[in-house]
């Protein structure tokens, strides 16, 4: 068997995907950014919710992948995600992440059908790991019910665990239920079943409860600080650091975060294209741009080595 | 211009997908189940919901389409899915339905971000039709939110049939609302908009209120009944028919409708391999596929030319 890589701990960003004017996949302004992100001690989770993964084409998905690999970047540091809604595309994808040597994938159910069984999940989950069969895979499973309305219970973590361990290695929670993710922790805690809140906003909880650390958007804009809570959360001013960082995310809650970072990267970067969404997201309205960038310049808000 | 096709009406069933004991698509008996259907008299939405459509890759979809087509059945009786959560996906499954010849598509929202805006539900289905780009283009609207978690509310609709009259052609309303399908035949009337409902359910009250028919699962296992009331609704006797058809419905739903209605046609075919669903639905289980064949058989259920 081959050896897994190292795993994945501390901050992860969902990447945001840049689009052209064409809303074309920009590989060259990703790799940029994926390069920001690991050099302010972020790792990447590539094609995530934040990342509009979802509207991406499976070749899309493969292309900037390998371009980020091309690019020398460390696969060690990417969890792509992976979860499609037919399973031959979750093996396609996983397939190509593992034999690139991607520390792990993060894989959302199929999330077409709602009020899924355990058996039609664990099913799910079980036909992807068995066909794509390589002892490298470690899978993060994604549980983001406001959004894939696909919840993922207790009952079938544990039953996934005990069927797959080593291969199911840990989970993102995206409930925004700290009930939830503090259950997580009590009940895998003995198990190598790491633990990854779904926003810094519960970082320090997360890992005071022995947590792996978090997979937040606002690591795309915001990753240095993020990181440094994660570096020091034992020290003195760990509290203070995360009502910095909470305030800090709240600044760009005045919009759906995806068009909100992506304003302020264009902002940041003086890069008008960085705005662009694919449908159904909307570009960040103008006058909801200037009161971020207002309400950011007023924290002294600043992405260091991109301004 | 090209032509467009005549418009759809009447009785549609959302094709079963068959699939292998691998779970690979059968196109045989795909297309064994699309001539029954046609004999039967209703028309093929293929790559709908009771379709497993989602769970299928966009090659996989299109190879099916083209196994139809090599068949020999008439584009002219094809609605085929074609909505991804992904629009470069929407648009190449589009283009091969439009180029084949079909008379129209169905179009799911993209479904994986919830809450969208009607700005980008519009964005969504206007990126499509204008990279699709043929006049013979006819997309018909698919609202289920039960299913998808996004609805398309009437001014969606509205300004979609105004920006782009003659390509929105309609909607299959599987809101199970019949408030709903109501006020869409009430307002949209005068346009050249048909109403499809999505259950033979509320066949008899769509046609007496104007719509164009119903696009419904049990047309797969009840064609020729439910294509019967469509042709004789305005003699007497209909409301009869009607009570009868929803009878048989609700026989059928004992269990999740995809599983049930696989397991009468492996019934009927003595065909086991019908029974298989992707995940992650689940095959229907033997005690509840028994208790389906008895109520059916008290019931008198019969597929005329397959048993």
């Amino acid at each position: 068997m081959s050896m897994q890589p190292l795993r994945l701990r501390g901050v992860l960003s969902p990447v945001l995907t840049p689009f052209t004017d064409a809303l074309e996949p920009d590989a060259g302004r990703f790799v940029q950014h994926c390069r920001w992100l690991t050099d302010s001690g972020v790792g990447l989770a590539v094609f995530g919710t934040n990342s509009e993964g979802n509207s991406l084409s499976v070749a899309e998905r493969m292309k900037l992948l390998d371009a980020v690999l091309a690019a020398g970047i460390e696969p060690a540091r990417l969890m792509p995600g992976t979860g499609c809604c037919a399973f031959p595309d979750t093996v396609e994808l996983t397939r190509h992440a593992v034999s690139a040597g991607c520390a792990g994938v993060l894989m959302l159910p199929p999330f077409y059908y709602k009020n899924q069984s355990d058996d039609g999940l664990f099913r799910s989950y079980s036909e992807v790991i068995q066909r794509v069969g390589d002892g490298r895979l470690r899978v993060y499973l994604y549980h983001i019910p406001p959004v894939a309305q696909v919840p993922l219970g207790l009952a079938l973590i544990e039953r996934l665990l005990r069927e797959y361990p080593g291969t199911i290695a840990g989970i993102k929670d995206s409930s925004g239920d700290w009930s939830n993710t503090e259950a997580l922790l009590q009940r895998f805690q003995s198990d190598d079943f790491d633990v990854f809140c779904g926003s810094e906003v519960f970082l320090l909880p997360t890992l005071r409860g022995g947590g792996a650390g978090c997979i937040t958007a606002t690591g795309n804009v915001n990753p240095a600080a993020i990181a440094d809570l994660y570096a020091t959360w034992k020290q003195p001013g760990a509290d203070e650091k995360q009502a910095e960082l909470t305030a800090t995310r709240r600044t760009f809650e005045i919009m759906p975060m995806i068009p909100s970072m992506k304003a302020a990267i264009a902002w940041k970067r003086n890069d008008a294209q960085w705005c662009n969404v694919r449908p159904p997201l909307m570009n960040a309205p103008a006058d909801k741009a200037a009161q971020l960038r207002e309400a950011l310049a007023r924290r002294g808000f600043a992405m260091p080595g991109v301004e």
